[in-house]
């Protein structure tokens, strides 16, 4: 009991000056960095727009790049916030930290993805110009972030997750910057930046934070039957909306239409072979909740890259087929190994859904770039399927392709290397982070309803409560 | 005891390779099929799109079908997830199966029926060619499986689900192309096509499929507090979004404005009617979930054909406060009915929610036709509303109202022949069906959390556990 | 016991005839009223979107507002009936009730309110013409009553919402039409016509309704783990569809893409500040789900009126961070000290939410409004972001704040007399309101799963039952 005390006093997980100083100092931050560098861009500006209209002739509101991109704005917010949001949900104990950390890193999250990105995409004059486009890039930023927040689900302390978002869009902006702007690579649904880079960074900062004293918390880090309901709403609007986040940011017309299409293919493809393996790998040929919450969204992150290139859907469907297999495979074999040899302990098993699909994604990406034709794109299309002007005017597809695999190379690097390095800062000890015993349990962050009165309460046997100070004194 | 082991063995609800094995199979089926049909149509492909602005003149990307679609597309497609899906969750012990089976049917439907809509109606040349509009058209199609499974909820095996699918929308996709190619008739909502027809479907299914010790698991039948909640999540998605449902596909402009008003309307006055008459046929006055969380829907179907006409929202008031007094006036006398007087057993109450809406709207529909002038629709407005070009360019207001009742009587009837056969085949012993002591209930086909360690558990009374092969033994 | 009796016989609670008789006679009356005045307008109508297309010289139907306003206005449509009807759901016995009555008097709301709104906007000839932004106004009337029904959650019987609906919305219009038509103010997201009136008129009724032994019932007020996330699911709603919900009804191009990316802002830096404070005054720095349930949406509130206007992002910031904190000590040392001394029982902490943030958002559109330049909208601009034309044409920019500061004025003046007047009418003795002892419990008006059967109820303590007839006879 005295070293279980130590143990407490070396982690104190009262948040009450940390966590309100970290939110309050950065939020000052942002608003000053915004007063400095943030302006609406030419469609958002009253004087800007108007202008605009006049210089290019354009004799229609419907122009406006709003009216192309909000609709698919609002799912992706609706997919970042809602969906990762209650896809977390499953654990029995910890509801309230998976929907309210993930809105609270992602509500930081986006505001210093807008000043990251903004940086690197849209100065003008010192000046960083933001319209509906910039509000997607932000919540595709953040979703890195909530990818790699379902690794260390339950382990962590708000505090950490809002330092692993601060570095996280800092090394997000830098690696998307080195792809779409210094390697020239196509990206449109993120399959390289947000989910390789996502996944694999979450997976090393939860290897560096290992816990060897997990197994304690068995019970908690089950599911409940009303708890695993709450997931499959995160699931829904996530596979709903995925069509939308994959065209979100592609060209207005055919493009944003063909991605649409594709990753509507391969998500359904993918939910047949989900059930299949799922029933084929349980005992009694029996459904397991885990899979169908998780596996089946894999092959929206696969096409990724590719959905709105010419990828046909047929390819579509072969790539959901592929990554409904490859992931629920994932939960089976390679979750509980990855925990016992490599000591990754994945909450969420973002490996399965998002490191591998977002592999295969990166590969499918540079494959349909480097079998790019003009009979196929057409020649303008060709051109500005892939950007090919300016200096980048030479480049064939097969060269593409080839920068594509490079950009998946360096996604990976980035993420792991990052990890690494975020996980380490991560231990540092005062951030407040529970004790083995305590993870995976909401009373330590918040106040949960019915825990001094248990009968209301609907899980009111012993083990499931947590090891308090008052209890271990 | 021996009987029930006989039972058991004749029953045997192992999916383990049946499941898997239909999956598989048949989205390699798909794959193939995709592969040699499925192309994208000029608003979708990268060189079509090019040669379609240069042949048509269009100087704006905002022309592309896919501004006009997509956000309705989306309002659609949540409504046959999360909608269909959360709205069968009522019952206590089949949240998972309400959800998981729906969201695995509908899946593999949307698939199916994209070949077999392309087939009948965009075949160029050998190809399907697919864009935004041949998702809504699939999504449409799928959603009278989604009504059909309202009626089988809870007693049917997943792979029954599988193939009653595959026949539905085979029967669905024939029975469209009679109603919208040969009698030419108007159904944008789709009363007829989707309501009736997969109404009447599930409704001589479910007959065929008779249970007669189906009273032995009235426990399970009933609802629970918090499944009562999770099923007006989709009662509010549908509610909220039928507007888009039938105005989805409608014609560009005034067309897709008029339907979503109309529907708007009369799922508002329909729900005011529900309440009404909720409380007056309980003891006390009490409101009752069942009749809130479907009979204000009613609304929605009963204006599926009329909304994109003319129909004044004053008229969209008056069909939503009668079929809001049909619904719940079905849900309180004629389901009991028809369970013990003509022995069909409709879970979810799909005859008051579907069926009888369904018709009302078919009526609705012709009688607008019917009505229609040249006063109202304007000279032009008239032949684009009803499409009397070519060789119905003839065709008067009042011939295309008797081809709309001559729709209703077609659809009715594919309904109920199709659901007599698909019954048939359902009733083969060999897809694994629960005994009747084991419906309504997610341990046959799920892994349930808790079912192990029943402390974690809410509704641990002996009642709501299953009888397993190993209890009975 | 006596006079527990005496009690029960004065407020029966039994609806069967009170709620059916003005549900059915209430609809009857809107049918007849739209009968007479409701149309299409130019846009949804037939004939007339085609004589406006010839008139207007407009070539493509992408121009009509339906395209616009129809994707922003379903999520207002969500915000409206799933934001505001599970936010309510936190209370543990009143999930049915909350998310039940905020249908039903949505749904009866949004017929009166396009008639009110109607008479007083887009009367023609003797004819109220409807379009996609009527049902936008509707949804927006409604969303005060909402509001207001968060002050009285559990306290009131559903007569009572439909008479306080039917009166709230009548004095919202007049009051809309008093700010936006005669003192031409802009409120496009309406702080002061949405978020102060109804936050003031709720306030009101709620203290006129004032229950003194209302702490019997301090069980039934807390929250349930589950019914914590069933909250959750709309406040997410409301967040994330917020930036719809200010930019749905400004003007086409920039004024509805500024409007999203300011609340967007204000929102995100509002989730920083709720948290801190939420942190900061709970002992061991523990979160309070009640605040991140409800100060998070307070950033959205203040931008109701200025988001449109050219706010700058990093104002948003400043307001959203403002507000967050505003809110929240609100929750904690405000709502407290409004029941304790000014019998105001705030059942969802309206004045919090709604109340302050309203009156900030009020001053905050004045300022922006009197410190609007040519500079800064362009010259054309300015006239057209203040309609600044006909009568108006001389108006400045600092007058135009002095008017928006009257509008502020007449809005909470309005609020609280109107909320007077309307809790003195439902104070009267016959509209079936239940007994101290019987607040925040469905039990009252809905069949509760489970009450006869208490072995399948979560929440079997004999507390959580209600006082029935039965047992106090």
């Amino acid at each position: 009991s005295a070293m279980v005390r130590t143990n407490l006093m070396a982690r104190n997980t009262d948040m009450r000056w940390r966590l309100p100083l970290v939110c309050l100092v950065w939020e000052i931050a942002m608003i000053i960095l915004f007063g400095i560098f943030v302006r609406f861009n030419p469609e958002s500006d009253a004087a800007g727009w108007e202008k605009e209209k006049h210089l290019k002739n354009i004799t229609s509101d419907a122009e406006n790049d709003f009216y192309f991109r909000y609709p698919s704005f609002q799912d992706v917010h609706v997919m970042i916030f809602v969906g990762f949001g209650f896809l977390m949900t499953f654990l029995q104990r910890y509801g309230f930290g998976a929907v309210g950390f993930n809105f609270l890193l992602a509500a930081f999250g986006i505001q210093w993805a807008l000043l990251m990105q903004g940086w690197f995409h849209t100065l003008e004059n010192g000046k960083i110009l933001i319209g509906v486009q910039s509000l997607i890039g932000a919540d595709f930023c953040v979703a890195s972030v909530c990818i790699a927040f379902g690794a260390v689900l339950g382990k962590v302390s708000p505090v950490q997750l809002l330092i692993m978002t601060l570095f996280q869009v800092t090394l997000f902006s830098v690696n998307e910057y080195i792809l779409l702007d210094l390697l020239h690579v196509k990206d449109a649904g993120g399959s390289m930046t947000i989910h390789t880079f996502g996944a694999y960074f979450g997976l090393t900062v939860t290897a560096v934070l290992y816990r060897p004293h997990l197994d304690q918390t068995k019970d908690k880090q089950g599911s409940h039957y009303h708890s695993d309901l709450f997931s499959m709403i995160g699931t829904l609007f996530l596979w709903m909306y995925w069509p939308s986040f994959n065209s979100a940011i592609s060209d207005h017309g055919d493009a944003q239409h063909r991605a649409a299409i594709n990753t509507y293919c391969s998500l359904a493809s993918c939910v047949l072979t989900t059930v299949a393996f799922s029933s084929l790998l349980q005992k009694k040929g029996k459904l397991n909740m885990v899979h169908i919450q998780n596996a089946t969204l894999a092959g929206g992150v696969a096409v990724g890259t590719a959905a709105e290139m010419m990828l046909t859907p047929y390819a579509s469907l072969i790539i959901g087929f592929i990554c409904g297999i490859v992931s629920t495979v994932g939960f089976v074999y390679f979750t509980p190994f990855l925990e016992s040899k490599l000591r990754i302990q994945d909450t969420c098993g973002i490996h399965n859904l998002h490191g591998m699909p977002g592999l295969i994604g990166s590969i499918v990406g540079a494959v349909t770039a480097a079998a790019a034709t003009e009979g196929v794109y057409g020649k303008e299309g060709l051109i500005r399927a892939f950007d090919f002007t300016e200096e980048f005017a030479g480049r064939t597809p097969s060269v593409q392709g080839g920068y594509q695999a490079a950009g998946m190379a360096v996604s990976l690097g980035m993420g792991l290397a990052g990890g690494a390095v975020v996980g380490g800062i991560l231990k540092l000890p005062f951030f407040g982070d529970p004790i083995d015993e305590n993870c995976f349990e909401d009373n330590v962050y918040w106040e949960v309803p019915g825990d001094e009165e248990s009968s209301l309460y609907c899980m009111h046997d012993s083990n499931a409560k947590p090891v308090t100070d008052h209890q271990s004194a």
